[in-house]
């Protein structure tokens, strides 16, 4: 992905706490937190996905796609991909 | 939308099952069947509105983003909409 | 599904507009909207189904597990039930 | 959570793999991988964590609400927490 650097630090910096929230995930599992609570921590996880998954997509339309100086090779290879993976996202 | 006739009807014809699943789902709630199988049925119907989803999402990327002889202005547009809409579809 | 009088119109109520805004999809198809427009209208109809499982399933969170009366062979059931559905559904 | 050991152990183990894949997803990012191999990264998290949630979801209903010993008023809770976790989930 050959983003701006800002776009791409933005996307390490939700990376990051994804994995944050996976290992405070893993803390109340250990810890026996209440299944309630920890339901409600992955619910948030899921959130989080689906921010990034969004972001990720914007930007894939955005540069692979509408970008005026992509070759026709290129936005073709962009669709393809796109295509491709929201047959499996929307599932 | 212009579509192709094929795709058009290919459309309409998903559509029209959808429309006999929610009469078929109105059938099962008026005869009071299982919770079970009314669970079933929505679910059912669920996996057919992310399939018509795929599918025009897909038509959407190769004809009003992807397409060869789409203006600069009308890619823009596609990818707009395409991106206003997945921000909804993807939470 | 043993609902409440009260409870099974409600449900229809929502399968009746579900049933209306497949017939809404399929005039738009044939009229040739656009395809932002008919891509909103599926979202929509996404929502409607969400909002229909969600209702059905706390239904039966309170009538088929929760409930004080169940003996534990219809409580098992009703578990069984929920869990078999949620595989499908959680996807 | 009062999990047995075993369950306990095998949902830890599930959120380790996710950790592991938010750490791999991380990398990607920085070493500015394709869109393509991004979004699958992505979307192969989001199976993750929805695998989790569905093993989760299954042990509360078993132990908060289905299991023999409960008192009604622990089972009640069990009621309200499940359906309150799966209003934001279903969405």
């Amino acid at each position: 992905m050959s983003h701006t650097v800002h776009e791409k630090q933005k996307l390490i910096n939700r990376v990051r706490r994804l994995r944050g929230q996976a290992e405070g995930l893993e803390r109340m599992l250990e810890e026996e937190k209440g299944c309630g609570e920890v339901m409600h921590a992955i619910a948030g996880m899921r959130g989080a996905i689906s921010g990034l998954m969004g972001e990720v997509i914007e930007d894939h339309i955005l540069m692979h796609l509408a970008d005026a100086n992509l070759t026709q090779a290129e936005r073709d290879e962009g669709a393809a991909e796109l295509i491709d993976v929201l047959r499996t996202y929307l599932k």
